[in-house]
């Protein structure tokens, strides 16, 4: 990952939960760095997703504060607390308003956090803050990951040369609305706040927000984007402005990366599995049909046990309360085509059949046979160590 | 289980799939029966499921044939083909029109089902047709099921003594609209077919429409109530007869117990869990939060796990998408509050919560804090052996 001009990280040990782990990322940004953020769909949003959500029309950041082990949710009047004892502490450790600090947190819900941990701890990492600590500060935010995820790309944008770095955290609790688990992208771009928003917004409806794990929206889904403007050049100011194109597209593609990296480790997970749909009645429906299938326990559990059960995939068609009939479907895994029209394809091979479903990255393909309307989704298989992970987290 | 004045049946080995048990249940019914269904809301309803919906306006009924092992569904022109054969075998064993025959089938989907498998075999069922072999029936129709399923209730109807016993199997892909699976309540009452329609819709609504296993909804869930007329006195006429209330409350109790039964045989299932909301600002909202708790993977574990994880209760309320506020909310397990306005209750004893979380049958119960609205839906915890049933059924 090279280094984004103006962004600086370190991470610490600030016994949150963790023992003999780092568990705090701290980032301080350059004077002048704008924000965007999209976060949960949850009614019942964390103490943290409230405070990035009030403090994100300023449109102005100089610090992030991420912890893992305790995601302060739900923890009433005390999370509130111990958000703003947080941004007072990295406020002053970055010498900026305690407004300007975005937080984020990850791990158990319904426990206080002490946020008295940071005090210290946030001055020192200000003081080792390095440009070149991607893979360290990715790995700072992991709950139940077991790998770190970033992504990097380099793109022009206008005159300018500009790269963007990306790290997320995630393998369970995820659903779109939004899907993220917590994820933070850094560029060097100047682009103004509102564009970035724009931007983000979109990006998220392609990627974080396509991929599911377990279909269980966590309370402190968080995607931040952070342009600090040191490559130089004019901000953009429009989101219509075409020097955006190459931007763009190659912040979309590095969200699809780690959204997909999420995916990948999710939970116990073994295989990887694409959802297409096509044939829908419209793109949205198509979203629907490819969630409900790449939610569904049974399909889920069928592509563990390599069993190539289209019967459950019509099931999961079906249940998604979308137009569909019957009679129209075609199912393909990978490429073999396993039903068409409503029934089992005459020339369908179990044997064919179940070498595509031995593979770690398999694609579950529905043709509706009713329109233009199409949609894919990442997810992966429900194995019984998903079952172990979550039966025994908290304790 | 009392026999039903008008109602016989025979089981038999037809070789569906299964070998060494009886896959085949066969029922006759008295000239004058009446009868009432509710079928899945599946998109993609299977053949059989299709066959009862297209004669269920006659209202008129003379056998019922169900068979485990093939659920007859995405079976395309072969499976049309196999319900009318099956119908026109039942109906010459049983002397009446295919019409008056109802079918249901459950096991693999999307498999051809060879319905000459019946011939004879039915021929033979209706020559020993018995009026006691209630048991016997409820366990020809299971698959993944671990124990049968049947409940009978006595109740009396103006100045007849009536009796109705039901059947139900089920014990994954389960999930309301509507949720059964396949279950079957037979009566001696004189109750005209649109009568029985009404009682046995608002019935299925707050029984098999309150269960979930694993939120998958069944191709071919469907639910038929015959009444025979045979206690004898003047056929009900109309919902509103005064005399029917005492039935109605016997029937929905049935109802409850059937539905209750398929819960506790969960795949998997080692918990019995009931989910309870209150305060929420309708009813319809509080079944919404109570399905997405009762539905949630990470819920479903913790409670294998014994965890009193409140933490994910807050996650399904606040991703169900309905009114709460995070700050009003208490939630408990038993009688043990664990959280309260939004933060861990002062007095929680994890000692307390972790003692119930080692029953066999737990209630959840969420308060929302903001209007009058309540729901009450039945689930089991998530295991390890969930995955296991499942990834490896079909193969």
């Amino acid at each position: 990952m090279p280094p984004i001009r103006g962004v600086r990280l370190a991470t610490a040990e600030a016994g949150i939960r963790y023992r003999g782990r780092t568990d705090v990322l701290y980032v301080e940004l350059d004077e002048g760095t704008q924000v965007a953020g999209v976060f949960t769909r949850s009614r019942c949003p964390s103490a943290p997703v409230d405070w990035c959500r009030a403090h994100l029309p300023g449109g102005a950041a100089r610090a992030v504060v991420v912890n893992s082990g305790n995601a302060n949710a739900f923890t009433g009047l005390k999370g509130r607390e111990a958000v703003r004892l947080t941004a007072e502490i990295a406020a002053e450790a970055a010498g900026c308003r305690p407004e300007e600090v975005f937080l984020a947190s990850t791990g158990v819900i319904g426990e206080p956090l002490d946020a008295t941990k940071f005090r210290g701890v946030l001055a020192d990492c200000a003081g080792r803050a390095r440009p070149d600590s991607w893979l360290d500060a990715a790995r700072a935010i992991m709950t139940t990951d077991t790998f770190p995820k970033i992504a990097t790309r380099r793109v022009r944008l206008g005159e300018a040369e500009v790269a963007i770095n990306g790290m997320a955290k995630g393998a369970g609790m995820i659903a779109p609305d939004m899907a993220t688990m917590l994820s933070f992208v850094f560029t060097d771009a100047a682009i103004a706040a509102p564009v970035l928003q724009q931007l983000l917004a979109a990006g998220a409806e392609k990627s974080f927000n396509c991929v599911t794990v377990d279909g269980d929206t966590s309370t402190s889904d968080t995607l931040l984007l952070f342009a600090t403007g040191k490559a130089g050049g004019p901000a953009v100011e429009s989101a219509d402005d075409p020097a955006l194109q190459p931007f763009r597209q190659a912040l979309d593609d590095l969200l699809v990366e780690l959204a997909q990296l999420v995916a990948r480790d999710g939970e116990g997970a073994r295989k990887f599995v694409t959802v297409e749909v096509s044939g829908a009645e419209s793109d949205r429906s198509a979203h629907r049909i490819a969630m409900s299938i790449a939610n569904s326990p049974l399909v889920k559990t069928a592509i563990a046990g390599e069993d190539a059960n289209w019967g459950r995939v019509v099931m999961a068609v079906g249940k998604a309360g979308e137009p569909a009939d019957r009679d129209r479907l075609a199912i393909s895994f990978g490429d073999v085509r396993v039903a068409v029209e409503g029934a089992r394809d005459p020339a369908y091979s179990e044997e064919a059949a179940s070498a595509v479903m031995k593979k770690d990255e398999i694609a579950v393909r529905v043709d509706l046979g009713l329109g233009g309307g199409k949609a894919r989704v990442w997810t992966c298989d429900l194995t019984k160590a998903y079952v172990e992970i979550n039966g025994d987290y908290r304790s």
